[in-house]
């Protein structure tokens, strides 16, 4: 008996919109490069000017505040590198605990060879950055401060911040506030400019888009160094050969995505509640992480208690249940994860977890087949971590 | 009446192979996340890594020697940059004086706000860096010098490099040898391992494959700085998810490209021969520009006397030939080609020069519509230049 496996892993990857696919292979067809003069060239370029406005109207942005990048680290990268050395002498970088490695990454490089200061604001035990907090840390020494980096929801634990009285805080204090929000678009309700922050980052693939494309919001007349130099594209701020056809996916898939935004986040966060009651349910001394309320519609983040999380995930895996211990570019690797760490769990407790996310493509069969396994799963691999 | 325009500008982009489509759409409809630990991500694990084979095997390197970047601009900022923080306290960077301004711009930057000093190395009068150029630059400081970079072939006029000369010649001192071989893959046989280059540049677009994908060969033993930090993909010299879509369309166009290469080669330099001999009959005073032997099969660059560059490509585009002043990359860009200056020519022999680039789906048609139309074209450029 083989039956299509439960997918619950949409944070770390969603599959592409029907919109988004059409779009992108429509493009693949055709030839020309965006930077060219002739009738191909400017063709392409009408495609990814196209694109750039509907981004823009999507998110509550102006065309010319949206840097296409290959993607979500690529446009961290750029807005925390790139702010720092534009603010340079300033040294201190302001950065949350629970940030994914694309944007922690970054920050801790710049402290180990290009002089920055970075500072990890501490979290609650909810995942949350209270707004004291970050006010605490810039007025130790305002005008030291280079940039702020605060994701919008977590990716792993799924916790959404007061990102707009983050970036207010920020902005009182005349500070670049950057936010990660690779999770929030397309889940929740995303206006750049309602916002406050002064740059975003978002990608294709977990909005129904393609891989390999991204964006970073950038507010006028803000200026990072460029992180990746060459022919001077996207107004010298990231230079490359445009990627039309993953462009128009991308634009395809925000639009489509944003549109349908609220009709799923109903749908998602019903969903999800009752997984997470049928979860508790079937394991009644499971824990779950992040904010009750204040959380990603699709997100459902458990610890486990005696299990070890990657034994419980293969478990699950061959049952046809694929979920993750975290966040996708850190699996396989043996360490607690740094955001359960941050909210004060043990290092037992954050290696007995896995996330359950949900996507576009979700419905009650996956929670139904989850259910299913899960008591025997979670038995097994409690039997395994005494053995 | 409408024809269909004569393409005659694979240099900055050329079409898609069916093969390279047709592996990517595939790939689009699938979900997984490369780094997952599920089954949906192990099987985008296996695709990435089978194509990683499959290029590896097509260029004559290690699968463990590729490293997928987004292109070729990040691939030469990789390792320009990543060599450089690699080799110091070594502060010299040397770097020919033709390089594309993927390879230029991350070299001056360096330079800028790294500590670097970089070098230009002179070209002759056909855009050749002789081997002696960069032994004597080498040697007036071999201790200092933390990385060589020079292109296998030259994107605007296409002039072929002694590589495996010059990269001998860095092994001979020990220090580390790239080349941007974005134009010469798919052009002309290359071998990584053959060729002693210690890094190497290829993108998709070039060879038939997508747009936003390339890859870095990387010696082993030879780790750069990252210049993209995050999730610690392609053994952590660059991080964010794979795009396996991408990856695999790239795999197909490379192999494809590769086998096909020597026939490619045949057909394509006896039809640029055809197009250089009869534009210098409908265009006598006309000056070709590069190497007129070592020279990509795809490549002829005119100087037109007494004409603007723009000008001449905007009246051959309005007739349906398709062509660019350069680098698609500063298409646009009033100054003239520092390729060309590089190599000796005037200001306004560099500002009155095209370049026309045959590929894979060029044809003698092509060649017949430029024909037609070109003299008419120089004859009305010429005027503009004198009114």
């Amino acid at each position: 008996m083989t039956r299509p496996s439960a997918y619950l892993d949409h944070a770390a990857t969603t599959p592409m919109l029907p919109e988004a696919i059409e779009a992108m292979t429509d493009q693949l067809k055709r030839v020309g490069n965006a930077s060219s003069l002739h009738a191909a060239g400017r063709q392409v370029r009408r495609v990814v000017e196209e694109s750039r406005e509907t981004i823009a109207d999507a998110l509550g942005a102006r065309p010319s505040e949206v840097v296409f990048t290959s993607g979500g680290t690529e446009a961290d990268n750029l807005a925390i590198k790139g702010l720092y050395w534009a603010g340079r002498p300033r040294r201190r970088v302001l950065i949350s605990s629970v940030e994914h490695h694309a944007a922690l990454d970054p920050a801790h490089w710049l402290a180990d060879s290009q002089g920055a200061e970075v500072e990890l604001l501490e979290v609650d035990e909810l995942g949350r950055v209270h707004p004291d907090t970050l006010r605490a840390a810039i007025e130790r020494d305002p005008g030291d401060v280079a940039m702020i980096s605060i994701m919008w929801a977590n990716n792993e634990v799924g916790t959404v911040q007061p990102i707009h009285v983050l970036a207010a805080i920020a902005h009182d204090h005349g500070i670049p506030f950057h936010t990660d929000a690779v999770q929030a678009v397309g889940q929740l309700p995303v206006s750049f400019s309602g916002s406050g922050a002064d740059a975003l980052t978002l990608t294709g693939h977990k909005v129904g888009g393609p891989m390999g494309v991204g964006a970073l919001l950038l507010a006028r007349g803000l200026t990072p160094v460029s992180v990746q130099h060459g022919g001077g594209q996207e107004r010298d701020v990231r230079s490359g050969t445009l990627d039309a056809p993953a462009i128009a996916g991308l634009a395809a898939a925000v639009s489509t995505a944003v549109r349908e935004q609220q009709a799923l986040h109903h749908r998602l966060s019903s969903l999800r509640d009752e997984l997470i009651q049928r979860v508790r349910e079937a394991v009644p001394d499971v824990v779950l992480n992040g904010d009750p309320e204040d959380r990603l519609p699709g997100n459902a983040h458990f610890s486990f208690p005696g299990c070890e999380g990657d034994a419980l995930l293969m478990l699950l895996d061959a049952k046809g249940v694929e979920c993750s211990t975290g966040s996708a570019c850190s699996a396989g690797v043996a360490q607690p994860s740094h955001v359960l760490l941050a909210m004060g769990a043990d290092a037992a407790a954050a290696r007995g977890s896995l996330r359950f996310t949900l996507g576009h493509t979700s419905a009650r069969d996956d929670v139904d087949r989850l259910i299913e396994v899960l008591p025997t799963a979670v038995e097994r691999a409690r039997r395994a971590g005494l053995g």
